[in-house]
This record gives structure tokens, sequence and C-alpha cells, in this order.
């Protein structure tokens, strides 16, 4: 295996440095940035007291995902989905994720019929912004569910897990934990995983860009990310127990 | 004329606390967070290396801006703009009214065939955005002028004065400036008035929300206005002082 | 102050020569073509038995209104926005304008739940489609108003005053009131004023295209409009009277 | 075969008074507004120096048309298609038909590489639009070629002959020409002719709305059009003839 | 008239082979693949358990159409209409006509409040499209009604008599049934023609391309398609007496 | 490890019967159909000449693939994309993987300034639909590459392995090869899977439906896949090798 030099003297199995900000704004029921080095996402929870049509008389909650980029987030500046008049499919998967993965650590029927509404808009892009998505937005998430404890509004907690993500990837043969966008770019093999705080697998997405990987590869990969997720969730605790 | 009891015993002619915080982030030739006490926008100028088709062949630049709201933004969540498919009357009315305010005060014949592309995007609305956008992004303009003067691809500065916005409104009779959410929904009046450093006008749009008004309630407005867009030039001039 | 020579030769303070023709067409409630000189505006106003869904149980009804350009009004031929497949930030900038304006003179307690629909379709462009349509679409929904109350559908009378709007502006330094689209193409400063019956003003929107301007031109500019909407307003009050 | 009473006495072989004003607006190259009874069609020409991609090299013209209703055009007011975003599958059928049928009376090699565009908008509707809009938007076609011949822009006249539309239908099983709209909507069959003016047929639509119809009662309808249409292309004739 | 030599030795007055294949797949109540020598298309017709909002109240079904083209399904790739983010206007045609064309011969009236709506996707196409759309369309439609009658769902035959669909048109002069790709391109006029099972004639769309036609010519289309339509209800009797 | 029954006594490791139809249509230039069980997609390639702006001057080719449902394909009838107006994030996320798992085995380098366009179309959907799409358009592709290389178009084959795919899934905890709807519907992960010829993997995406899975689940899946895709593999060489 190479050695390989990343930005900052960061070790193959670092993640960048990571910092959760909640109470970001005001109006939204949880409102989080996360950091993950020079990638910076504002995730916002809402509470939404209705649910979709296909969940009619189920009597339960639901959990969906926006993303979106600000036009200015990425070093040559992006097209407005707004004005350009749809979303696009790599935000269309982006969304799906986030969604996806939070609802696996949620218990809806103990929502009640009401909709827990995700925003996760990218400040600023460096790679990883769907992961740190899912890292922040759950924060977001358990800060809409204490408020709707603290209303009276539910019972009992719905959410059975924590959740966080990161990515992986091999440059030059090398697996490397949480890819910035230099890194990514220039990647053989760039993999999301999503884990529970259990330690369980909620969603792989391995992608070979150019060339295929092998399973000792993959392997050394999730050993990684294993790793990086244990230290996101343990960042998630800490500033959960803080307090708001 | 009454008294009016404001938010934080502001007096009428108060300007709520003004910060514009530039570098905001790193990637925009200019990026500035302005905020008009609750009311947070990213003003955010890029360099693009083409100019509209009306323009072919005619020697000049172009300034054109867009805005948009995070659907958190505000008190209660609004629909993402990109997922409903279009931009609002609302919205395209407001980015027209922030590229024509900063198109008043810049030569476009010495931009050579370029754009300055301004992004105002809202991260909290408490009134005011449309005024804090053009407060905000003629500085975030002017860092990406000095970015091309120092590139050396621009001879002379093409920005001709300063320009600054504020809304004033009246509320039950009495002229206030600077209106926030909850005295824009209840004025009789709302007016937003676009001014430049020489203290000439550059754009009035005054709306009777509930009653007409007369001439001499619109004169006292333009006072108030005059001297708060004095106030928030003076900050655009000690902000672009300090250096970057 | 400069000598102006105008087309026809109008005075500085001269309105265009102005017709209204009532019952332009059959089917609407109200329908009226205005003139403004060359300017020619169908105003049609419709009585929908339904009202939008933020109104729900508010006991109240609402005016809205929509405007249009056919394809051939203008001097070269516009795209038309039913192709293009949406409508233009200028087309709903001004259809916003014609709503409010109208909404100003309207008591909508008193027209029960239904909505008075506005259509203001331009058959020929001249300068001053915007205004011309306010002046129109008043007449026309007096006439609608007037059906209800004969059918008894409503009680009383819910217009509370007359409205009417034109353009002022500046050219060469000179004040003209008015504008034809030559005028308006070149001149500094554009102003559209709305007033009601009684010397209230409901909105002005004053623009700099060219340089800024001050505070005694733009009284310059209102006094002209002062004075012009008197005399659109005299015309609707003859026009009324008439009987259909 | 049944006696039917049509509106204002009207024989069933009998067109509606039809009534052709030239120079109706003063922009486009040709502007015809066309009366059929109560059905009013403003019918345009305009001259576009472009032509579609499919034709780049082929040195030779274009000729399109659109169609279009205004939302007080009709009983019940229509919703604009410009706010609902797209076309209905009704206009784009309409406006293909116009198109094609004017296209067969023009010799497209001698437009030289221009578009003429015709824009057919309702003004009110009272059955037969589109029969009316092709009979209307040929004259308006004669004047723009009028046009590019008194300009030099061509040396020939590439129309090759008249062309206008009826429509014919049975009604209780008896043949009637130029249906208004109550007829049309109550008719067993529906039937839209276009012919030259050399009795040459251009396009037949028919269609049994009701029950089917007999190649007996084809014959006869295709006769009341064709005496219809004859006369309609004696009015064109006139019309012209008589100058501008 | 010329003698016209057509692909594979075909007489002016033959059809290409016909074939209809019933449960093409297993999951529509009705599912037809039909072919007219080179044109294959998938005629599907599914229950829905729903009525427009139009016929609320008025204790009737509907039927409706759709049609679409696979991208591959032509010569040349043609864009697909999802990417495009509409149906052109061709395609409305198409489906408005199939949609008119079952109408006709189906007792709305009998089939309850729900809807019989129709698939047709164009596999491979060679010409005849919307006519053979048509023709296999019935069928399909013969099968899901035949399963609404086997489940009780509606008590009596809404079918009220057959329908089928040919093309005709005249090349070179010549009277040609059932046109190919090649044909339809080449030809002076194409005719669809759509007949009920007792001769009755429910829809003629005859378009001269090149130069008009006599009444002479349309007579002798007419007849072949009476021939052409008369062998195609033949085949639907067979193929719908054999049983699925 | 509990035993699952399966349909049609499917063991878990056993794929469903595959068949793969070359030739399925006539104009595209690799055109096969693909069944999966009651799975059916078309798959074409067609050969544009033309590449994305994005890689003008970079002297390569280009891969891409769009993929759509007939709206009869499913047991429930789906909306019609081309008539929603915008393809669903579902959609859009198979079409991009089904893109990105070809390119992968394709050196777009030797492909010329040309675009290879995949479509995939659902004839009839029971589950593994985006698989069998990967598998059968793999050998479309073939055939296309093959029409080049006949042609003279380009001089060596820019195939550079063969690659297919399956999905993978845990039905109460145990593993299933190929899972067909109901498997799909009712399992606790879902996992899709893409290998080239060589071993190699290109693509996985695990999702977890239900509960989270482990790193032994992923294995056991992983060895299945690994199983089956040497299988599709073999079929596609065994096709390909049997000539057109």
């Amino acid at each position: 295996m190479n050695t390989i030099s990343r930005c900052n003297d960061r070790a193959p199995a670092q993640l960048r440095p990571v910092k959760l900000t909640r109470g970001y704004t005001r109006y939204a029921a949880g409102s989080v940035l996360i950091e993950y080095g020079e990638t910076k996402v504002l995730c916002q929870a809402s509470i939404l007291e209705k649910i979709p049509s296909f969940l009619k008389d189920k009597e339960q909650g639901w959990l969906t995902a926006e993303y979106g980029m600000l036009p200015c987030s990425t070093g040559e500046r992006m097209q407005r989905e707004a004005v350009k008049g749809n979303q696009s499919g790599r935000t269309m998967e982006i969304q799906r994720l986030i969604g996806r993965a939070l609802r696996a650590v949620v218990d809806l029927g103990k929502l009640g019929e009401r909709t827990l509404q995700i925003d996760c808009d990218v400040i600023q892009a460096d790679g990883g912004t769907r992961t740190a998505s899912i890292t922040g937005a759950f924060v977001a998430l358990c800060d809409a569910v204490q408020l709707l404890l603290t209303q009276g509004a539910i019972q009992s907690n719905p959410v059975l897990d924590y959740v966080a993500a990161t990515s992986v990837g091999l440059v030059n043969g090398c697996p490397l934990l949480d890819l910035d966008y230099a890194e990514d770019s220039s990647c053989d093999t760039d993999m999301n995983v999503v884990m529970t705080g259990t330690g369980g697998l909620i969603e792989i997405q391995g992608t070979a860009e150019g060339q295929a990987f092998s399973r000792q590869q993959l392997d050394a990969m999730l050993d990684l990310a294993h790793q990086g997720i244990g230290e996101l969730i343990n960042l998630q605790r800490q500033v959960l127990a803080a307090g708001q």
C-alpha cells in the first residue's frame, strides 16, 4: 500500500475536523450547522402537521428530506435549481438517501400523523456534503423530536438509535477516510457508508470511478468507515448531551 | 403622531443592529453575510466570463442578481422553489430590484465582456430581506471588483458610488425606519428606498397596504430613509476600509 | 429646465388621448378597452365563485389580476409566454401591481366568498401598459360589481373609491407626464403612480434608469402624476355615469 | 331531413355575417380582425429573419402558426395557458392545422431564408375559431407578403392560391354550415374543411361526436363546405382588392 | 392512374400483414401487441376506479388514451418526452384521436364511475402508428370490459360496435391503402379513417401534403379505407372469438 | 438461518430464468430484450454522432443511459412521466447507475467523438429492472460497437470487460439471490451489485429497509451476487458468441 500525502498532513484514517453548531437559526424546530473541514451544511428539521396521501389512515408519521446547494457553494458557480426549473438527478439521489438513512432510526408509528421535514442546504462544498448532511440532520432531528416531547405532542421518543455517515475511498490503491473534494475527484473508488450507533449498516454505496475494486479493498474501506462513523457518533452524543 | 413601542426599545428613527461579515465563504469572488437584526442574508458575487446574448458586440459587461430563501428561513417553512419548479413572482420582483439597484452605480463599460453575478440567499428572514440584500451585495460586489483590479483583468474601478437600501413604513400613522417582520405585517404603508452615497434616489417603491398615504407622510418616510441609508453607507465605508 | 419636443406636439403635462370603451366583449362580467394614445389594453373582470385556500373560513372575498401581452403587440414580435412555458418576471411584477392597486379600493369583506378575477391583455403596446391596465380594470371591476348588485348576490357596493394610474418620468431632466414607448426608453427616471379619487397615494414605483434623481425632481414628478390621475378619474366618472 | 331552427333565422346553408378588418393593429406586418358572427379572432403575420434549424441550408423559408384564446373569450373564464405553464392538446392541434393549411398555398422556396409567423388570438369565441383563424390569417399573410414585395426583399409572390375554411356539421341529422358554439355543442358530427380558391381540398377533419355518419351525409356536408368556402374566398378577394 | 410499385409487391388496395397478440403482458386488464407490417404498437387497457372531476355526479364512466413512442422506435432516435418535459403537439393530437375513436363505440353510462385508461406505446414505427393503435386498443378494451363483466363489476357490455382504423393516401396520384413510412413521407395526401363494424364513419382526417386533392380522389380513398377497415374488423372478430 | 420458500420452488442462490433476445427491434444499432423471470426490459443502444459540450475538444466519446417504465408495466398502472412533465428521482437514480456501470467497461477514448446512447424501457416489472437493464444493455452495447467496427468507424474494440448486475437481499434474515417484486417488497435489506467479467466490483448499493445489516450478512450477500453475476456473464458470452 502506498503512502498518500493528504491536505493539512491528515492521516489516511483521520476525519477532517468536525464541528456541530446547534441552534444556528431561530425558526426551525432543529437547526444545526455541520462542518466536515471546509464543507459546511445547514441541516434543519421542521415539524409539519400533515402526512403524504399514501399514509392516510395508517396512524403513523413520515420523515422526508430535501437537499440543495447554494449557487456559490462550489469553486465554479452552479446554476440555481429554482431558475433551471427542476432538481438535478444528483440532488434527488442525495435527498432520497438522506431520507432513507434517517427513517431507518425513527419509529414512524410513534410520531403521530405528522411529518419531520429535513432540509440540508450546502453553504460551502469541499466533498462529503451528503454524508455531512446525514450526520448533521440527525442532530437537528433530535432537537425537533425533543420539542415534540416537551410540548407533549408525542409521549415517547421515536428515535431508535444514532446514525451518521462518512465517505471512504481508494486513492492510488490506498484506502482513505472522509474524502475532500480534491481526493474525491481523483479517487478510483468512492463509497458512502451510513451506520447506526450500534454498528449496524444502513446503507453502503460504492462506485468504481476508474477501475473495479476487490473484496479485500471493500473490506479495508468498510473498516475505515466503521471507525470514522464511531467517532462521528461520539461527537453527536457529546453535542446532544450538552443541551441546547 | 402616536408613540409606537418597538421591539428592543428601538426608536422610530433607529436602524436595527447592522453587521457585515466579509469573506463568509471561500469560493465566491465576494462573500458577505449581512445582518439587519435577526434578518440574515448571504450575499455573494461571482465573476462569469460571459455576457448575455443581447449585449453581444456592445463592448460592455453586465450585472445580474438572483435571490432565494432557504425553506426554513421563515417562521413557517416555505416550499423550496427548486421543488416547486419555478421562482415565485415575489422572488423575481426582488431579484430584478437588486440587479437594477446595483447596476445604477456600476459603469458596465469598464467591466469588459464579463458578468458580475450576484446571489442573495436568505438564511433567516425577519423583514427587510430585499433591502439588506442590496446593502450587503454592494460590499460583495466591491470585493469582486477589487479581485478583478488585482488580477489586472480591468484597469479602472467601475464602481461609481455607494448604494444601500432600507425600508420605511407607517404603523398606526407613525413613520418607522427599517421595519421588522411584525411591523411589516401590520403597517399601513411599506416603502423600500434605494439611495447612493451622494444622496441620489435610485429606487422608491411605496405600497399602501391598508389605507392610502399622503404626500406629507411620503415626505416623512423619505426623510427617515435618507437618514438611515446614510448610516448604512457609513458602515459600508468602514467595512471596506478595514480591508478583508 | 429644458424644453422637450414630444410626439404630436404634446405638452409635458399633457396626457395622451384616453378612451374607455365599455362592453368591448360579451362574455365577461366587465369588459373595457382602454386606450392611452396608441397603447390599447383589454381589461376584463370575471366573477369566480371560489376563493383561494388561504382565505378559507375568513368570510371575505378576493381580487386578483393576470396580465399578458399578445405576441404582436410590440414593435418586434415577442415570444408567446404559453409557448415558453412560464410568465416572465416583468409579467408577474405587473400583475401583482394591478391586483394590489385594485384591492386597495375594494372592501373584500363585502364581496362574499367569491373572487373578482381581472385580466389585462395588451393588444398594442406604446408605453404605459401597466398604468392603463389599472385605470381600465377599475371600470371593468365596477361593471362586474354592478352585475353582482343587480343580481342581488351582494347587498352593498364594496368599491370604496376610484383608482387610476399614470407614469411620469424625467427626460433630459424635464418632468413629463404619461410616457410613450420612445420616451420611456430614453428617460433618466421612470415612475408609476397609483392614486385614489380622494388624492391618496396607493403605490409609487420610481426607478432611476440612467442617473439618480433628487427629492425636488421627485416632487415635480408627483405633482404631474397628481394632476394626470385627477383627469383620468374624471374620465372614469363620466364613463361610468353614462351607463353601459 | 328535419327542419332546424337556427339563431337569427339563419338558413342551414347560410354563413354567419363575416367581417374582415385589415390593419387592426399597427406593429405586425399583417393584422386582420376576422369576425364570424360573434366569433372574433385577431390574426397577425410577422416576418422573422430566421428559419428553424431543420431547414438550414435548404434555401427556403418557413411558415408557422400559434393560436391562443384570451381567458375571457369564452362564456366561462378559461385558465390562462401562460399561467398553467403549457399549451393544451387542443391548442397545439389547432395551431398545427393553421400552419399546415397556409403552407399548402405558399411556395416556401420563394420566401428566402425567413419565417412567416402567424398569430391567431381569439378575442371572443362562439364556435369556429379555428376556421375563422385560417380565413383571417390568409389575409394577414397576404399583407405581410405584400410588404416583402414592396421592400424588395422577395422578387415574386410566393402565394399560390387563396385558402379559407369553414365548419359543417350534422344537427339532428340535418347538415348545417358554419356552426356556432351552441350548434357545435349539440351536433352529431362536426367537420372542419379547408379549401383553396380553385376548389381543391387541403384538409378535412370530420368527427362523429354522438353517432357515426354515412358517406351520404359526408357528401352533403362537403357540398355545404364547398359553397361556404367559395363565399369566404370571394370576401377575401374583395377585401384584398380594396387596398389597405 | 399510374402503377405504383410497393414494398414486398404489395397491391395498392392491400393491407400489410396484420397480427394481433392478446395477453402480451400480464398486469394490464387488456394487453395487445398489434403489428401492421413492421409497425408494432403495444396497446393496453387499465381499469381505474376513478373519474375525471368534470364527470362528478353524472353517473357515468370515462375512457381516455395516452400515446408514446419509445426513443428507438424510429429510424433516427427520438428524444424521450419524459426527458424533454412535455408531450409534443403530435403526441397529444394522436392520443386525443384514439380516445375519441374508442369513446364513439362505448356506452359510458354502462361503465359505472370508473375510467378505461388506454395506453398505446410504439415499439417500432413504420407508418400508421395511430391507426394501428386504434385497431389494437379496441381489442385490449374488449378484454378489459370482459374482465369487468366476469368480476360482476358491470352488468351489461358497454361496447356498442367494433371500431378500427387505417390510413389511405395518394402517391403520384394513385390511391394506396395502409401507407408505410416511406410512402407516407412521399405522398401527396395522407388520410386517416376510423370506421365502425357497421360501416359508419367515426373520424376522417385528410391532409394535402403536397397539392390539393379533389372530391373524386377523396371518394377513391374512402372506398379503399372502407374495404381495408372491413378486413381489419374481421381480424378483430376472429381474434376475440378465439378466447384469450 | 431460516428456510425461505420462494416462488416456483426457487432455491435461495438461484437466479430466475434469464433470456436474452438480440435484434428485438430493427432500427437501433443494438436491441436486446432481457427477461429475468417475469421482468422484461427492452435495452437498446444508438450511436449519436455528437458529444456533450463538457467533452468538447477532449478527443473522446461518451456513453449515457435513459430508463423508463411503460405505464402498464406494473401491477397498478403508473403515471406516464411524459404526462407528469418530468422524470422521478427513482428514474434518474437508475439511469445514472446504468450509465456509470457501462462506462466502467468502455474505453471512451477509443469511441471517437460520438455518444453511445442506451435506452432501457421496462415492458413488464417484477423486481430487478435496474439490474436486468445493465445486463441486457451490455449486450446491446456490444452489438452497437460491432456495427461501428464493421463500418470502420472505429479501429479497435473499446469494450474492456463484461459487466452484469443482480440484486441480493435478506428476507427474514436469509440471503436470497435475484429478488422478485414480492421478495423485494418484504425484504430487510436490498442490495444491487454490479461486477465485471474478471470479478471486479463496479458498484454496490445496499439499503437496510427494515433493520440494519451486519458485516457478516453483507459478506453472505456479496458471495451470492458474485456467483449469480458469474452465471449472467456466462449467458452474455454464449449469446454474443452465437452471432446475431
